[in-house]
């Protein structure tokens, strides 16, 4: 089968078999408080929430979430999980309890130092539409499209302090990338 | 349109309009030297390597990995620019030039302090056969799936040492998740 890639010191051009049906599901962030991150990544970037599972030994609860078009997930709990478990791009946030009552608790977020995890990175179908509506709703910005080398590239920041980056696919083409 | 979905604080039920078509596209991490991380991701996680991206100016070059069942990915590098960032569960490798050659030198992982970021997840359809190949790979565990609390879930690590969770969906249903 035709498959264009780049061929580059590392890259392995044969997938393994031992990898079939293997699927990248999830990226997981901790948050301070649900409620407030549940408030942003649905009221805001329009994701659903499609599980949440609690470990109340541990005393933690997970939140998973995605960005869906049309899909409906199960409504049966246990073949939701493994519907959630199955899709790609979820975003699983972490909430380890009593850390919203701590006024000056906060996480990390990987681009002040030590640095490590950077940002997650929604497409949008228009920019400048994106970049109204967040406005609107008074998120705040790490760089603006017009600002920095990385014209019609933005970032924003989620209510934990997490970059997320937001860019219009053909427009990256547009620059020539 | 019938949408099964948790109704939490801070949820939003309906999806705002202004993010139809918000795609959650990738999720970056820094790695110290590119030819290791793409050895393991393509090598031993079977992802493709869809673009590479180089920024001499800013000494950093961006790789984006997916892993493919079967879609072809354009041809022309422009257009392939602009699919790679429609997809779903990209991830995005970022290369500071030099740091390969720094002996000392070392990403944050995001689970030791301080936390923030915790990890990326791959759904696999067979949890014993997913071990058996990453042990014939030499991969290092954090955590076997039959140890700790959480039974049938495994974590390893990358080459910079990032948390890869390994969860067979259907396992956790039986669970009781």
């Amino acid at each position: 089968m035709p498959f264009t890639t780049e061929i580059q010191p590392g890259v392995h051009q044969e997938t393994p078999k031992a990898t079939r049906g293997f699927v990248l599901n999830h990226s997981m962030l901790r948050v301070k408080d649900p409620q407030v991150a549940l408030d942003f990544y649905t009221g805001v970037m329009g994701m659903r929430l499609l599980r949440k599972l609690d470990f109340p030994e541990m005393r933690f609860s997970l939140y998973f979430l995605a960005k869906l078009e049309g899909e409906t997930a199960p409504e049966d709990v246990g073949e939701r999980t493994a519907w959630t478990f199955s899709q790609r791009s979820i975003l699983e946030l972490t909430h380890n309890w009593g850390t919203e009552s701590d006024p000056d608790f906060r996480y990390h977020d990987g681009n002040a130092q030590p640095q490590g995890f950077g940002h997650i990175c929604f497409a949008v179908p228009d920019l400048d539409a994106a970049v109204a509506w967040f406005d609107e709703k008074g998120v705040t910005f790490v760089k603006r499209p017009d600002q920095g080398k990385m014209k019609d590239v933005a970032f924003i920041k989620d209510p934990d302090g997490y970059w997320i980056e937001i860019v219009q696919p053909d427009k990256l083409t547009a620059l020539g990338l």
